[in-house]
């Protein structure tokens, strides 16, 4: 298929678009629509929120209410139209009955409901479809979504913070604070923006942790987000040997239990969990959990945990994105380590990280890894 | 004192011609000159090795070449014009001669041998004479040499290479190779600017280290710098237990004894060494070494050695520069860590690091970090 530069316009616009649900559009992927008639834009839209409008409608509404009619408009839109009826009416069906003469799409949607049957019922009336514009930005809105859909489980990023010396506490167990404050407001974000947290019992009853998003330390982003939209990801918390009923009933993580999920061996019903993920005991729990956790919508999980079950997602192939903070201090030898795995007796036998980004934060480091594929080092 | 636009840009193209020695004047600083007359540059010059021209000798044999007499000209240079006579005469007498009518000083020299003389023979003689502009650019042009004249020691940069986990080494000891040919490449650039090497016997002998520069794995480098300047940096080998004598007596290090210095308890006449630096064995063996390694004059010294050294270094606060690379590993908490030190019982006891710049390096990351004052963490 060919495109021209204004076609690539459009096609950025509604990717520009698209981004301003990041925080609120889980389930649900990130799209993002242009309407343009007679080289001009007519409507915008995106996606907000599972429940409300999709993109297509929304940029539809935005037209009318700018005296516009889609009739002969051409419509650019980051994922395939929806064909289902959903919590919404389908939008290639809208799209039709609007008479829209031309539909440019991104990227065909992955999802079975859809996966091509947008395109098809927008060709048999007759709208011209050209597909695969700027698809590997599109791509990259949505790599929960796309992962939970495609993979069968969530796009996972483990949280790693450190010294120079990549410690994460001294050998008697202090370890606040390492990072700084600039480096915990960006884990704020990064919460934010993730649609659950995945943690160990080991972790909350050591630190008492909340693991939620507190919006005045959100920093920068406190400034574009409305705080009635900001969303509270799901807590999933691991505990396979029942630790949290022994801990005190008085755990933070157990405030606002609606969005606190419990993973175990078996149901503990005393603790006030709105979800209980109850798994076999196999060397498989991992990959399971996440099957699960994709099965129940999860489309993206930031782990903060410690040094073992990093190790044990590291092991299970598991972890998309290493995002490592990096503070200036050194911390020494006998302090403990970053990943807790043990015995690599080969510099071959390692798996490979391919650093995907890196930049300050404040006094600290803060550098994205992404796997490469087995024994390339 | 005030500076026109026209004088920033003077002094700075003087900066830049002073960088062109940088891998060249040491004992000496790196200076540049321009001589200005009717808002026009009419010569060019900078300092490129001991024993050869200083700057405003060579910009003033540059604008007789161009046809210029310096009467009436303004010279902007970025250290004082010597007033002693050493390999060459001195600067100050030379542009007094020559009548310039203006001097600028980006800094004055902090050598006992100058130190405001310059300036006095030239006030002396009636030439206006300002000093202070762009003084941070000018003396960040010669760490090395400031150090070594104002604190008595030499500059000093460590070298740190690991994984993302910080590990140096697996558990049973292999390290090969864990930063990539472009941060080898790096290190090779970094040694070619460094005045002197420093590194253990250990090291030595454990790797078969040779601690050269090697041209042909200069990069970038090679193509800017012409192979018959290339300066071999002092190789400086701590032998406190007279490990080199037991070790075989063809170790890479053995070659080119020349710019072989060794550093110990005792003499050891056996070894090819140019230069025995026997320290007493004292708590202030590292110290005293530095201060030794000073009054050899050297400015610079880039370390390379293992863990134990490194801690060292760091405890007896004499690392001006961390130098860190960073692969896309993770080796696990078995292996062997970065640096050396134990014990810390407080984060509040540690020292804190800032970060000068990060950048990649290939696949790795390359971090440069400096101390901030102690206990600010």
């Amino acid at each position: 298929m060919s495109f021209s530069v204004q076609d690539c316009q459009c096609m950025a616009k509604a990717i520009a678009l698209a981004k301003r649900g990041k925080y609120t559009t889980a389930p649900n992927p990130n799209v993002g629509c242009v309407l343009v008639k007679d080289g001009q834009i007519i409507g915008e839209g995106y996606h907000r929120k599972a429940g409300e409008g999709h993109a297509e409608v929304n940029a539809a509404a935005d037209a009318k209410q700018r005296g516009f009619s889609l009739k002969g408009a051409s419509c650019y839109v980051t994922l395939e139209p929806c064909s289902h009826v959903g919590r919404t009416p389908a939008c290639a069906t809208m799209l039709v009955e609007q008479q829209v003469a031309e539909v440019v799409i991104a990227m065909v949607d992955p999802n079975p409901q859809v996966a091509g049957r947008g395109i098809k019922r927008l060709e048999e009336a007759g709208i011209k479809v050209r597909t695969g514009l700027m698809e590997h930005s599109a791509r990259a809105l949505n790599p929960g979504f796309l992962s939970r859909v495609e993979r069968k489980r969530p796009f996972v990023r483990l949280k790693l913070a450190g010294s120079i010396d990549a410690k994460i506490a001294l050998a008697n167990g202090e370890s606040k604070w390492i990072t700084s404050a600039h480096s915990r407001s960006d884990v704020q974000r990064e919460r934010a923006a993730s649609h659950a947290i995945l943690s160990t019992a080991t972790t909350v009853i050591r630190d008492n942790a909340s693991l939620n998003v507190r919006f005045n330390e959100l920093g920068s982003l406190a400034e574009q987000l409305d705080e009635t939209l900001l969303r509270q990801p799901l807590r999933v918390i691991i505990d396979r040997k029942q630790r949290l009923a022994e801990a005190a009933q008085d755990l933070n993580i157990f405030k606002n239990s609606e969005s606190f999920w419990l993973a175990g061996h078996q149901s503990q019903t005393q603790l006030p969990a709105a979800k209980q993920l109850v798994i076999e005991d196999t060397p498989n729990f991992l990959p399971q959990l996440m099957q699960e956790l994709a099965e129940a919508e999860v489309n993206d999980i930031w782990v903060e945990a410690g040094a073992n079950f990093a190790a044990a997602l590291i092991q299970a192939n598991l972890v998309d994105q290493l995002i490592c903070y990096q503070a200036g201090l050194l911390m020494g030898a006998d302090a403990h380590s970053l990943v807790g795995f043990e015995g690599y007796q080969s510099m071959s036998a390692l798996n490979s990280w391919q650093c995907l980004e890196t930049r300050r934060i404040g006094p600290d480091i803060k550098t994205i890894w992404i796997p490469q594929a087995q024994g390339t080092h």
